[in-house]
């Protein structure tokens, strides 16, 4: 968790995880040990390092230790399910519901191919409408929630909604909710042997582009002809692309999400928006962000860990490359 | 507002204005421009220099350009000011609040003396009862803000209040509001003579130790002799002391301050909630967050900064003080 941005579900009510940390304890790479920052909710004691380690995969220092934010629990909750013609009658629905400031605890998307796979790998109890599905999360006091729900039911019909149902009871909102959590399982279970593997990788952009993303990788991943689903964090900007494939396809997916990832920097997004940068998109941070502000973080990171011990070059590599050695773009 | 994490009022709904930022342009002490991030919501590419400038006091760069988030303008909103016979009351009814999950959008404490400075300096148009006094904001839909207010109300009634007041109307709404707009000024309008200066300064403290500490704070000032007044964002265990004080008297409330500090940090709070370190608050750092974790950011100053341009020496010390250099605690 302290590793990624990855909120689980969207963060649009909530924020991302990492606003929940208050202070870390880290090992860093010479043994000393800090702790980052006490306890309160707020603190200008400093320099932020708390921030400074939280996604920085373990090239700056060893997390030992996390203090979090308590939260209460909501009096009452509640899940909906809307399915739409389209992805853009989707996004439309989405952006009506932020712009109403309807404070919806996650708003989360499944495209066709994925709510295919939920019915074809059988992970869940019912068949579902294989169309663009969105899945609301409503927090509140019991009267709160009925309110949500009866506004975004108005909003999801106007944006020419072919369904709408929200749960009545315990039981009905964990089968609603189940095809959300089963998203990536149900495209593990397509696997046609065990040479398949399945990728998954995400990228992030203004939500006002959101939709356009979604719908020229959607094309692209048709094109492609692999087994390939979406499901976006659509409060956030944010979606996660799903991809089967083997050894001999890796090359046609590499592809795809090389394209995915191009795009978002074209649109002001960021090559990743919760999982990380790793190894493979390293070389991509340069041109969503510039060789300046790479370099910037090259000078973090050899401030903290001169003598390179750590997870050495994944996130930057710890030498500016040579020209030329940054793949093509 | 880069500079510190102020918010100008309780965060508790909305966080604090630091995570409203997405992005900075930031100059660095070489001149080299770079962008920290672009404007999606979520981004997990590279390590997080936005929140390393943020409340960096512009010893690590100098801010050119923000990013900040947007959010809805909520369709209805209001206020109510509660009065208690004692802090521990109020700060009974601001835990009851927060237990509750009630998404209050700010949560403000005045204390009696500075209820006092608002009525004696008439900076606002009614008179106000003289005692621990705790404003709330309420936003939402009409609904939701009439479901806030009564529960409110009725967790204030549970908590020993003496009266609770919301508003009808636009007008009342400010009217309500202004005293909490007016602490400062209030108090400012109380010098004796040009002579006088007002020292606002601030600590957090974890919540459950809000009311000791403010009780303890507010003894000590009384036994000063000197016109001090609390103004607290309880909602984050943050709260401001505002001074009246002459030459004569610096000593007197630098003492009141020191043992203020000192409280917080015994209490697993920070010296500094919003206003930031400076030069003041320099020698605390360590007794709050330990030497190892200063040095930590000595070496992040120092990669940033290695010629040492950049309001030198404020926030912490570019050299590590020599033993006995730091202040007595």
């Amino acid at each position: 968790m302290v590793g990624t941005g990855c909120s689980g579900t969207n963060a649009y009510r909530y924020g991302t995880m990492r606003e929940w940390v208050l202070s870390l304890t880290v090992v860093l790479a010479d043994g000393t040990v800090i702790k980052t920052r006490q306890r309160p909710r707020k603190s200008s004691a400093g320099y932020d390092l708390t921030r400074v380690f939280i996604g920085s995969e373990g090239t700056l220092g060893l997390v030992t230790e996390a203090t979090l934010k308590l939260t209460v629990r909501p009096q009452s909750e509640n899940v909906a399910v809307a399915s739409f013609a389209s992805i853009q009658n989707a996004a439309e629905c989405v952006t009506k519901v932020v712009e109403a400031g309807i404070p919806v605890a996650g708003v989360e998307i499944l495209d066709d191919v994925q709510m295919k796979c939920i019915n074809a790998s059988q992970t869940t109890s019912r068949q579902w409408k294989e169309s663009p599905t969105i899945f609301f999360k409503f927090t509140g006091t019991p009267s709160a929630v009925k309110e949500q729900i009866s506004m975004v039911q108005k909003l999801a019909a106007n944006a020419s909604g072919k369904s709408f149902e929200f749960a009545r009871g315990a039981e009905e909102m964990k089968e609603l909710w189940s095809a959300r959590k089963q998203a990536l399982w149900s495209v593990m279970a397509m696997r046609r042997g065990p040479e398949d593997r399945v990728w998954t990788t995400d990228v992030a952009v203004p939500m006002s582009r959101l939709p356009d993303i979604i719908d020229a990788t959607k094309e692209d991943m048709t094109k492609s002809g692999l087994l390939a689903g979406i499901c976006g964090h659509v409060g956030d900007g944010n979606f996660h692309a799903i991809i089967l494939f083997n050894e001999s396809e890796k090359k046609v997916a590499e592809g795809v999400i090389h394209r995915m990832v191009k795009r978002a920097v074209e649109m002001e997004g960021t090559v990743t928006g919760e999982h990380g940068v790793g190894l493979v998109k390293r070389d991509y941070l340069a041109h969503e962000l510039g060789e300046t502000t790479v370099d910037a973080m090259r000078r973090l990171k050899l401030a903290f860990d001169p003598l390179r011990l750590l997870n050495c070059d994944k996130v930057i590599r710890t030498e500016q490359p040579a020209p030329g050695e940054i793949k093509e773009w």
